[in-house]
């Protein structure tokens, strides 16, 4: 801390009250890394406000200062986009405290709430009136809605409801000079000049920070169907995918693909998972398939088998194993969610997550394969992901735990040989992670030209200081 | 025409051809006013350019000049926002020739267009792979994609797809200095940065010019379901609203309200279209009601049935017609649509496009009923229209069509009247229609303070001179 910082410190102190202002490292130290302790920086302190005034005050004062701002949410973000650089200069902004419902209207199926509440806690209030937030990430429990909003969060069920951004009604934004945006309203149309909300969603705390937001509602569904299926190849994947959406659209709600090499990977590292559902080290290709209807409905059921039984008699699948209790359908999810805990006992993983249209899925498994089995041969793809979207999360374990070290070195290349391929096939190099501080050199690159000159612009205009989360995004 | 406007007119004419750059006053004049003929100006010449490179061309022509450019699509806009204003010095460009599918992808369900297809053509083109571009609005014949973008267009399914803005995925937008941004991405989760596409829908052509976009399609449905059903009063009508879309979210698709009045309207006016439904003028409130299923389901009928049965026996509807045919169904629609003619019929109308949160619906009845009759008893409330996104159409006929004028007279104070009721309960002042020239000052008025301020900033960094659709929105 230099002594030129503690005018402010002392200033913000009595915007917040002292034991708000963590200065002391040991206080400070989980304020300045990420859930994963991936990324770590440095911090001046970290500032917990109680309210929105608190934020505009605290806001006003560091740009009085000059001192950068860190907004904060739950810390799950896997791109470093909430973490300090090394500089210790930096306030982070954690509005943890902030945790409140404001209200809820059963009518509308809307709800207000502090960007500081979890999502999980946003989504059991909303299940008081019998409706559902459907926004369904795994860190939900520490996962704040300002973070939320901030990384547009996608999610497994965005193939029915969207991105986070299609459920944002509203918002209060503080700008980085401590004024308030109050545009908290909830209304399903309102067509009264720009969009300034969609400027905000995504812009990961760049541009100002959300203090609270309106959120679509929508019921909670009566019964869910969910099947788990071992499928011939991709494109049969993909046509089982069309056949399904154009006769269920409604209720599909997820259509996840996991690839033989990742299937294989679960088999081997969490054999229990893989046993429960009779899945082998050979089994290929799987895809998780869940359908979630507003009516309890045993005509839709039965359509759901008959259309999963057409697909087997196609020779789409090889087996189709519907879900005929909670306990079996959570032994699906677990068998998905086990991925990531596989990765980890295989080494070192190179993770990417990427999108392209459907359609070329295919060809983005072949092509980037192959491109990536060009700079080396000891990255085994581990491809899984939100198939129905286009979003493939395109990892890379070591082929033998032994050459994690080497796999790492060669990080750069793999990833830009990836993402050349997702360029060549129209796709994005960050489908729902986000920028952070991660991508921001990916971004100038694949981003670059009038569509990178006009986010510059934008930033410029709205923090002319390049003061808030400064080295992130752009 | 100025002596200085020749050169350029000459280089537009180097680069469209000689025949599209329309400066005869018989050729010009449908280039000058809306569909309507309810706004007039005056344009320089009218220009139709064939590609993006002739927009850009077009565009850095008139940069370079410092002349104003007034972007318009099918010109079916109820606000002036496709019209010049009264100074002959504007180049008026026309998008109509540039109307081809540029591709359609039946797996992602995407299709890509040029700006200045008609919603129908598209639409059609989207049918040949059994798939819906589900933006309903009358004006479909005539309204451009790059109008119904820029206007972020409503109309009657906005309740289970939402609004234009929902449906874009990616946009080719000419700045208003020629450069060109092309963000025709095909994309459900691309996390790259700022929305930029979100900047330019609903800005009305006050930020660039919309050459081209990428639309989500939908499955057809393959059963609709339509009810006409007189209703007791508001809040029955908001009880079943929400009894239905829990029971029937992923179906209902329109949920439109006709006031006491409105029918009574309809009744007198236009008779052979009450009959038809047995309604008289005493019949009350009434609800258009349509559910579209993706499956043909004869229990999802039943369902609905019970539904509206119930609906019956809870007091909350006197009657319930289920349409047993298209033809029925069109007679329900016919009824709907004629709402406007009957209008027409009764004399001067003063319209108005509110929207609420649904369950301040009956607040708003009354509250702008009483505050408008304070200000005159010449006009009587008409209203109707989206109920269930909390969207009414607020209009007000003459007691008798002898008051027309005085009505009109009235008109800026009854409008204002309504507003001020329509803020108190936190709603819009203009739904789906936008803003204009019509609404500028009413925006300048109700999003006064820092919206209204990050607005004109937003514009003052596109359009620095103000020469893109001056005098509309900001």
């Amino acid at each position: 801390m230099t002594l030129a910082a503690e005018p402010l410190l002392t200033a913000l102190a009595a915007v917040v009250g002292t034991d708000r202002v963590l200065t002391n490292p040991a206080d400070l130290a989980p304020y300045e890394t990420d859930w994963r302790g991936h990324f770590k920086g440095k911090a001046l302190c970290a500032v917990l406000p109680g309210s929105t005034a608190e934020v505009a005050e605290t806001l006003r004062l560091c740009a009085q200062a000059g001192v950068a701002v860190v907004p904060q949410g739950g810390r799950t973000g896997l791109v470093g986009g909430g973490v300090p650089n090394d500089a210790g200069t930096a306030v982070v902004l954690n509005l943890a405290r902030m945790n409140k419902v404001r209200s809820l209207d059963a009518m509308a199926m809307t709800i207000a709430v502090d960007a500081g509440i979890t999502l999980a806690a946003a989504r059991q209030h909303a299940a008081t009136a019998q409706l559902n937030l459907p926004i369904l990430i795994g860190s939900e429990g520490s996962a704040q809605i300002g973070g939320v909003i901030g990384t547009n969060a996608g999610g497994s069920n965005v193939l029915r409801y969207g991105m986070t951004r299609n459920l944002v009604m509203g918002l209060e934004v503080v700008l980085p000079d401590g004024r308030i945006w109050n545009g908290m309203r909830a209304l399903t149309k309102d067509n009264t000049g720009y969009a300034l909300r969609h400027l905000f969603i995504g812009s990961e705390g760049t541009l100002g920070i959300v203090t609270g937001a309106v959120l679509q509602l929508v019921p909670e569904p009566q019964r869910t169907t969910t099947a788990f299926c071992p499928v011939v190849d991709i494109s049969s994947a993909l046509s089982l995918l069309d056949s399904l959406r154009r006769a269920h659209f409604d209720a599909l709600v997820a259509f996840e693909y996991i690839s033989a090499a990742t299937v294989a990977l679960i088999a081997k590292y969490r054999p229990e998972l893989a046993s429960t559902l009779s899945v082998t080290t050979e089994t290929g290709d799987c895809l998780l398939i869940e359908f979630a209807h507003m009516r309890a409905s045993e005509e839709a059921d039965a359509a759901i088998e008959a259309d999963l039984g057409i697909a087997f008699e196609n020779g789409w699948l090889t087996d189709a194993l519907i879900a005929s209790s909670e306990t079996q359908r959570k032994a699906m999810w677990a068998f998905r969610e086990a991925i990531s805990f596989a990765q980890n006992d295989a080494g070192y993983s190179v993770k990417n997550d990427v999108s392209v249209p459907v359609a070329r899925i295919p060809d983005l498994l072949s092509e980037a394969t192959t491109a990536v089995a060009a700079v080396t041969p000891l990255a085994q793809p581990i491809c899984y992901g939100h198939l129905g979207d286009g979003n493939i999360h395109f990892n890379f374990s070591p082929a033998t735990p032994e050459v994690s070290g080497e796999l790492r070195a060669l990080e750069p290349a793999i990833v830009a040989a990836l993402n050349s391929v997702v360029q060549s096939l129209d796709g994005s190099f960050s489908a729902e992670h986000g920028i952070g501080q991660a991508k921001v050199e990916t971004l100038a690159k694949f981003r670059a030209g009038m569509e990178l000159e006009l986010m510059r612009a934008i930033k410029t205009l709205l923090d002319p200081d390049n003061r808030m989360n400064p080295g992130k995004v752009v």
